[in-house]
């Protein structure tokens, strides 16, 4: 019988990681956090650790860049850079049934116990149904001593938003998390919600190199946000919106 | 692997209640059990003493007052009042699917068996599609015995309200508490099923007093019945009822 | 933990029955199978002897004739009656989810098997989305041995109908019995789909009638059946047809 | 209680196939696998030799020919024919649940693995929302070393299509056969997505024919497209395309 959920880390990861940071960036709302997560693997030249199955996935595979197929999965990625080590949880899609959310973040955060994580960075968008010029990054703790720390570094905690709740692994992590005695944050790039958003993403961005004290060149995800901010604009301007599809420019 | 239920009791939970009432409050139509269940746990002063989390409740979680996250949940609250204990289930949400409606609700009676409950009061409210001006408490008893007592109090037990039977935890704790032995009375308020409605939690409120023997101030949720009437009337009269959104007064 | 499944065998039934044969009549297409057992207890002075909870049940309690709350449930009632002895299974729903179909329909299966109960016949409608002034009844056997015997009663067993198969316990019961080594039949009676329909029901249960060898009195249902039509004609007439809702007449 | 999947092999079948190519042609867009796998097994005389029932499958019997019920199955059919050994793997349905779909493929590669199949070809329709003239033949592999040979065969294989991923058992099959060291091909017909399409299964039916090795007399399949063609011609000249419904043509 297959395993709900299977961790294959790879032969490659020999050197375990020492109270590493956890970031977070699984698809969900204008694909912010995704976009983050996979921008700074990038970036900081992470390699590959793990890769996580499970049934609770979509029933699909994905055909790589030369057309060879894998399963859906997520994965995990370390990075170690200027003394710090950070792993990342990315991947290709979050559970399809409400049970399987909390039985795949579970696993998630028993897999940071495991690493001794000392503190998880969940990262997603937060949606306000229209455009945004200059996203704010919202915040939420599973600990309120983190709270200073947080502000200090322009995110803004507060109880009305998002007032419906954080719902899937950016939310679930953070609750999960809390009795296995790991510190976690969640950070929201404010986004229309209608568009994979760059913008929210280079702001959430700004705000994670703060906190985990690692910088990273936000160039290209800039660029990447002045490029989309542009062909927003024409869009507004030709009143096209509804007839054109954004879709992720990787 | 997470566990599909899990129970915490508070450290500060010791002594234990002998043969209390349980009144369950959760989430539902008009929100009307839950505005009774936590009034009174805020007039009377009662003390949490517990928390449930899992897999079949939303996989989110709540920001509290000050920002800090939390799993979605369901609560015990005890109060000690006038020589008589009552216990509180109340919470976020209730299951989001079936099976886990059963199953939830067999493990609150559980629990009730544990504590030695003499009796369940489940609360909840009665969706009639249109405002109600004097709303009526409906009931359900599933043991022929509570029948002279209940409707003594005000309740109307009738088989045809309502017709098509009590779903979730209100109706599926009456079931599945009797093969224990312990007697379950299902209080509705009549409301429209449109919005938060504390004209019915009133009276079900003033039944629910009667019923417990246990006193409960009910100015401020008059109160509040009140200027949620004018708000209605106000509607009324300017015709944007369908337009404008009614939230939970809290 | 609750059971997925429970049985429970009321203490007056203590007399086995020997090599009865089972009548599943559910509520399901015109609710025709339900009219037809429903009725035949009722003629047949049944008694009950058993009744099957399941978490893949709706999750609700439905108010019996005096307001008393029972969870939904489905119920065994036996007729000892000229000789023969039958068993019924009727009940509030089938189930909610594809899986609890399966796991329902083969514990009948399963409880049938430990009653050596020597025949099934599930019924049903089978709706043809127009009205239908003489209803036929089509069948469906799980062994070709059936045929002649059933084709004999006026049944038309055909591969064209119904093309698209049988849904639920009527349709189950015959794929799981048949390893099993019990013969089983569904009949189903032809309606529109739209209406509980007791002219379907007569159909069925004259066959029915025929092929067990139990004379039942049809005259009530009959009635019923000659209302309905009256109803439905005037509905025509008048082309009510859409605005009104038909319900079950009991 | 049920078995999530039961297996059964028939007493015929008892010489065990060495190191067979399976094909899988369960149903899916256009049809397509299941046309072709379902000729090849009409056309090489291939004899089934085993059952598989399961409850992810939808919860419904099937009238066979005579009006016999069976159980919605998957089935096992063996070709030996020029010292070529193929089992097919064909059927009424897949899975109705995402967790159903992992379950149930892992189970056929695991039997796959079972009968040392050394390559699996998953077969289905690649939608492309249009009528397609000369259909393409789209493919995805499982390990880099099939490219060659799988596009010598005339085969596209592009990261681009499907861009969406290939959803279901054809899909699936080859992320889970992969862990298992057998090697897996899905191959997919351009199809419009909204007919049974024939001229797709012929134009797969073309390159299996090629990759295997068997040749696979295809007139009767193409006199089908051809049929299938004058009919969609006459539907476009006659812009009745909306309002007639194209059926399986058996």
């Amino acid at each position: 019988m297959i395993e709900e959920i299977s961790v294959r880390y790879l032969e490659s990861f020999q050197e375990k990681p020492v109270e590493p940071v956890l970031i977070e960036g699984l698809p969900g709302i204008g694909q912010v956090g995704k976009l983050v997560a996979e921008y700074m693997i990038h970036i900081l030249g992470a390699e590959k650790i793990g890769e996580i199955h499970s049934i609770y996935l979509p029933p699909q595979v994905i055909l790589d860049e030369t057309g060879l197929v894998r399963l859906a999965r997520n994965e995990l990625w370390l990075s170690r850079c200027a003394g710090k080590e950070i792993v990342f949880l990315v991947g290709d899609h979050q559970s399809t049934s409400n049970e399987g959310h909390y039985i795949l973040a579970d696993h998630y955060c028993e897999l940071a116990g495991e690493m001794r994580v000392k503190r998880i960075y969940t990262l997603g968008g937060f949606g306000v149904g229209h455009l945004v010029n200059e996203p704010r990054v919202l915040g939420a703790i599973n600990r309120e001593e983190l709270r200073a720390e947080i502000e200090a570094a322009g995110v803004i905690i507060t109880r009305d938003e998002p007032g419906g709740g954080i719902v899937g692994a950016a939310g679930l992590m953070l609750g999960l998390s809390a009795p296995r005695g790991i510190d976690a944050v969640c950070l929201m790039g404010e986004t229309s919600g209608y568009i994979v958003d760059p913008m929210a993403a280079a702001s959430v961005l700004s705000v994670l190199s703060k906190l985990t004290g690692i910088p990273v060149d936000a160039t290209r995800l800039n660029d990447r946000a002045a490029e989309m901010e542009k062909v927003i604009e024409s869009m507004v301007e030709d009143g096209k919106g509804k007839d054109e599809e954004l879709n992720y420019i990787g």
